[in-house]
């Protein structure tokens, strides 16, 4: 189902890099946006050991934040102008435990719609160097129209 | 579907608060364990402004993290001693925005297996003292047995 | 969580109950909606062996189908009068094979919103005569306001 | 992510057609089993107008019928001989009305273990000879392994 979209807002990546910015969890946990294209976002979370669980990994509650992140961010880039992107609901299939030095969040919009969009997340652990899928992700967003 | 349940570890709670305080995650973040039954978990997550998104309230990713751990626990109690326990996979709907002072999630074991225990998580927010629905959950953990 | 929900619509149980007539499939599996109240709906299938998958428990299939139908219908009451309800996701936790003479779904609507419903549905097996839960659904709806 | 695989069972074919041909809710429906590979299935149902909903398209408990009976052998192919397939959960969103003359589902494994597996499955329809994307599923599956 990979596909390639046409932006309805000439100025998608300015208002998304923008909203990004506005989102304090992103500079509490260091989240980085490392590409982001029509229907597309990736995201990377660098290790830290203060937000894992208790066997030393990424606690899943860290990758469902950086997937729903980078799930909300792939269809924002298809959303008009002047409107504000919300998660209606995600699910989360937890493969791998999260270990390695950089958790990676790959978002691509399955279904965009003008209320609704539907985007899949691809969660993968560089570890040794080596990437490693880590978990999947299926999103509901919600878009708010301008008023 | 509201059980009791008689745990089989008969030092399940020391075992449990054991587990949760090796979480360094919940320190980072100020999780705190208000609740702990057999089959049942309440966890909560007083407010601060940067775990925000960019409207000022708690990130969905937030929501997810607590309700995952509150899930992780309720079943936990239930498994026995010497046993590990993983989230093998949660779905989250978003019901209203995070917002207030604190937020709650109550974990209760639907189902506990053998191998495989399945949660429901209510998340609300007090917000002016007053606590309202905001999310709820639905999880599946494994149990890893004592080798 | 449980609610009373004020319908909108003062016409809503004929409206359902129409609705729930115009479905063919309900015909054609012997589905039968044996109780309707605003933000509620209890559905029933009665066992029949060309129903069920290899070990002759009703197929999975035949859960998810039963507990969407009553899920949409909890939602539906809801909804004003002229509008369309449509499934927008829903996720299923399998907790106990689907064996018995009669499977009953009752679904409970958790937040009616002006475009989005979510609903819990809970399905359980008559099996002997004694009832046992077997599955657990989160659902999304969406109401497709009158032209 | 699309992998290759190995299947443990020099017989995965045999064994996996055999279990088909024993649920009798297929040859009710009409469910066809028409690819398999290690980690890979595709099944068809042809349109029949008493699996409808209320507007005349396939019932969306139809599409996740078809989608967990694919992603379910999906899995199978790479189990032990002797072993059993048990959906565990699934996940369904659905992004276009299911319309058309065949329901297509192809389901991969995304992640096989030796108790549990994770599939990803695409479920398109085809209408007027065009093939339409129409939902998507995340489904886990439990492989009762031979006494």
């Amino acid at each position: 189902m990979p596909k390639t979209f046409e932006p309805r807002d000439p100025d998608w990546e300015a208002r998304c890099r923008a909203g990004f910015e506005r989102q304090p969890i992103c500079k509490t946990l260091g989240i980085e946006l490392t590409r982001l294209e029509p229907g597309f976002c990736e995201m990377r979370l660098p290790f830290r050991a203060d937000l894992t669980q208790q066997h030393g990994f990424f606690h899943a509650g860290m990758v469902s934040t950086l997937a729903d992140n980078a799930g909300g961010y792939a269809g924002y880039t298809l959303m008009p102008a002047g409107s504000e992107v919300l998660a209606v609901e995600f699910k989360v299939n937890l493969m791998s435990p999260a270990k390695g030095e950089v958790m990676i969040a790959r978002a691509r919009v399955l279904k965009p719609g003008r209320t609704l969009t539907v985007t899949s997340v691809e969660i993968s652990m560089l570890d040794g160097g080596v990437e490693k899928d880590c978990a999947i992700m299926q999103q509901t967003l919600f878009c708010q129209a301008p008023a």
